[in-house]
């Protein structure tokens, strides 16, 4: 199963895809989409043309999407809306099932405890994914939300109708395998 | 020229649809796209196709949408920024130039003051496209956007380099019409 992870952003878009083949998983690609300093139309365009782009380039089977924080600035959290509606676009327009995980979750499911750093979940999915180098900030917590897919989905059909009790009360992760 | 007008939300998305030659307006179409009560990707999709189905019907040569404002719940804006997100992607994808007016100037190109309650709109907007009956809230203030931005092109083609200081001292509009 290839997975595509996406940490949305009007500037920056990571995005990170990897394979899972039963407990193993694999890189495939990760980078970030640059929007140019254009008004917002053309931001949305930039986001929907490069996502667009890198499932074309990988055809992954799913994807992943962070889910924003809101922020203390109301207009940013505007604008980070948008473009996390035009991420979601792209995705939803290939016909992929998206799946949505806080960074809670995904603190969790890459480094065990939803307090990490960002160096932390840099450190750690380089070693999860047996990297040669460090990803960067938005790679790497895009590489993340597939990660945290790839095990969430493993837990999710496992468990079947146990799944979201277990969820709310917090799913248990050590490097990055659940153990809950 | 025709003119695609959007209202965008997360649960209903209006849309209008007018001619320009002119002075004159002219009624081609309006109506709304509403979304199911599903997870926010599935959403974000009906609002994306429903879009991107009316500029398929109706071919318009530009698009101006609603610049929303800021919700006092967060979580709320950032739901509308998704779907303006998506409402925004199904217009640059067709390669639609868009404009963006809030709901101030759109306010004020239909009615003559900033302050008008949505019945007054509805009521200007049956008046200015001489309809037949009142358009629903959602379509009027779609409808409303393209008026906005049929006056808006007609002003700033003419003013050109002083347009934008016009622009901030207020447009003067009599009904529905510059005056400024």
């Amino acid at each position: 199963m290839k997975i595509l992870g996406i940490d949305p952003g009007l500037r920056t878009t990571g995005f990170g895809v990897i394979t899972k083949q039963g407990n193993k998983l694999g890189y495939i690609a990760s980078g970030t989409i640059k929007t140019p300093d254009a008004d917002l139309p053309q931001r949305l365009k930039t986001i929907l043309a490069g996502v667009s782009e890198i499932i074309r380039t990988y055809s992954p089977d799913c994807a992943a999407i962070e889910k924003v924080f809101v922020n203390v600035n109301p207009q940013s959290t505007l604008l980070l809306g948008q473009a996390r509606g035009a991420a979601i676009c792209a995705l939803v327009s290939a016909d992929l099932a998206v799946a949505e995980y806080t960074a809670l979750q995904i603190k969790q499911a890459v480094t065990g405890h939803g307090r990490a750093a960002k160096q932390q979940i840099q450190d750690m999915v380089q070693r999860l994914l047996m990297l040669s180098g460090t990803p960067s900030t938005d790679a790497a917590d895009a590489l993340g939300v597939a990660i945290c897919h790839a095990h969430s989905g493993e837990a999710l059909s496992a468990l079947g109708g146990l799944a979201p009790a277990l969820t709310k009360k917090g799913v248990r992760v050590r490097r990055g395998r659940l153990i809950g």
